[in-house]
């Protein structure tokens, strides 16, 4: 199977009108006036960003998802995307088949397709690239810059989860006999993290500044507080874990220590936005409405950098290298 | 250097202001309401689509063109890009100094900003990926399905050059000492090829068909053909080339065959367009004051495929198999 045939056979039955059959080197998209678009841009290495040779249907839906977290996070809905996938010369059809499903699944559940795009060969690990195009009211993009002194920190879902689901297919179990049937929630939250689309909406009415976990939560709390200029205060005991996590956790030697794990890895894919905290209520009544778990986890405080407190003390994290250690997994 | 670093130093003063200053995981843009938007996404693979280790701004400044390329044959013009690397840990700063100035080199060419993307490691070969964004005016874009029978068929530019450009490269020389003085002008067309967005406005009124040379005249022209439905009859002798490509082909044992792999191989990023007849004065006049080379090298006919036609007998091209043979450095 050559790229036309991949191409023809299982990428045109997801393309869009503006796609143009995927028969053109361009595709083409009339933007609604009042609409901003917002572009995201992932990209996954084999051996780097999903294990060698794991090319299930997981790994072109976990490149949408990944992409559609990013927008989630902007308070933008999808409207389409690209798609750029560099294969070896030896890849057989099941793979083009997985990789195509992965697509059709989370495009028909997210309701967006494909625009074009792009496939070549290379010598070594497969690359897989998505420009994801969303859009949302003008003016009303949500950045990593607004949040104010006394605003309250919200997190959406459960933290952790993914990372055990990646040391479960790591180390082909989590030497811990009980729970072993919450393997399957856990390679779940790696494989098919859910992008928190369901909130945009309502993040852009109350959220005054939000960033998609996808280096970790610290990690990511020094992001936005970096940019808004602001402390971000998180209470240790009010981030919110899986009850199949916290099983997990129990039968560790250290739970606190296991417990920093789920704060210095990524892949989660939760939002982290901060609001004022006169919407404190109303977030929690979202919270019911939208059946999103949403945990108010901490307050914006003057100064600089992210606290992590515990029994009223600060719990140390290494803050200078968390760029590097807490998204080792990903990045140089 | 990492990636952060790599994106504050070298790619943060590239980017435009919707490129939020490349500190967000996304990018933002106001489309202006009276133009349909294009994209274009194209992917170079380290040994397949640029020689290994041949990392100098030639590098990125051909990936914007060639995308560029594309935007050219719809009649766009550019507005921003998203940018994707894939790097190997060991990478050092004179490669992103060197692609980072590539890039400028050809943003401030053609006036267009970074919007974002995405940095990331890999084991293997350098794989970069850029998503062009372009914009016309509402409903102008030009397609491949609209060649009439009895159009003129017109090419930009020369054929060839690029073709020679990567033959030096690779061996060395081109095995013909009076030419080495043309060695410059082919490896800048291989290097450096230029997209003809300075057409891209006059094609939109006159063009009826339009697509870039990537794959080699002979296969741009049969998926021309497929798309319109029409049969291309091409002169073999009004093919335009440089003075230095004529003067290679007058060394070589046989002028003909030698000519055809100009016909064959791909990376010219010329465009090969169908216009109305009565319009060939006009792009006579056009190519003069645009001053950019337009030669009629054909009309379109009833029929399918292509013709391509010397001393009024059909040369023979493997036409079964153009999308493998003539492709073979590109694709799968």
């Amino acid at each position: 199977m050559n790229e036309f045939e991949f191409i023809e056979q299982y990428l045109a039955p997801l393309a869009s009108l503006g796609g143009l059959g995927l028969k053109d080197d361009a595709a083409i998209l009339k933007p609604r006036s009042d609409m901003d678009l917002i572009f995201t841009k992932d990209t996954m290495v084999e051996g780097v960003h999903f294990f060698k040779d794991d090319f299930g249907s997981s790994l072109s839906s976990k490149l949408l998802r990944v992409n559609l977290s990013d927008l989630a996070a902007k308070g933008a809905s999808p409207i389409g995307y690209l798609l750029s996938v560099a294969l070896p010369k030896t890849t057989d059809e099941i793979f083009f088949k997985n990789f195509s499903s992965g697509l059709k699944e989370v495009q028909d559940l997210f309701d967006f397709k494909l625009l074009g795009g792009d496939t070549v060969v290379t010598e070594g690990p497969i690359v897989i690239t998505a420009t994801l195009i969303g859009e949302l009211p003008v003016g009303r993009m949500i950045k990593r810059d607004g949040a104010k002194i006394g605003n309250s920190i919200w997190v959406s879902g459960t933290l952790g989860d993914s990372y055990l689901g990646f040391k479960a297919i790591l180390e082909g179990n989590l030497n811990f006999d009980i729970i072993k049937n919450d393997v399957k929630h856990f390679k779940s939250a790696y494989y098919r993290p859910v992008p928190r689309l369901i909130i945009a909406k309502q993040l852009r009415n109350y959220a005054t500044s939000c960033i998609d976990i996808s280096d970790g939560l610290v990690a990511d709390a020094f992001h936005l507080s970096d940019a808004s200029n602001v402390k971000l205060i998180i209470n240790f005991e009010d981030i919110p874990i899986s009850d199949q996590s916290e099983r997990w956790l129990k039968g560790q030697s250290n739970y606190n220590e296991a417990f920093k794990n789920f704060l210095n890895w990524g892949d989660d894919y939760e939002l982290l936005f901060t609001a004022d905290s006169s919407n404190d209520q109303l977030l929690k009544d979202t919270s019911t409405l939208l059946g999103l778990k949403l945990t108010k986890i901490g307050t914006v405080s003057e100064g600089k950098g992210v606290d992590i407190i515990q029994d009223k003390k600060l719990i140390k994290f290494d803050d200078s290298g968390h760029k590097h250690v807490f998204v080792s997994n990903k990045v140089l």
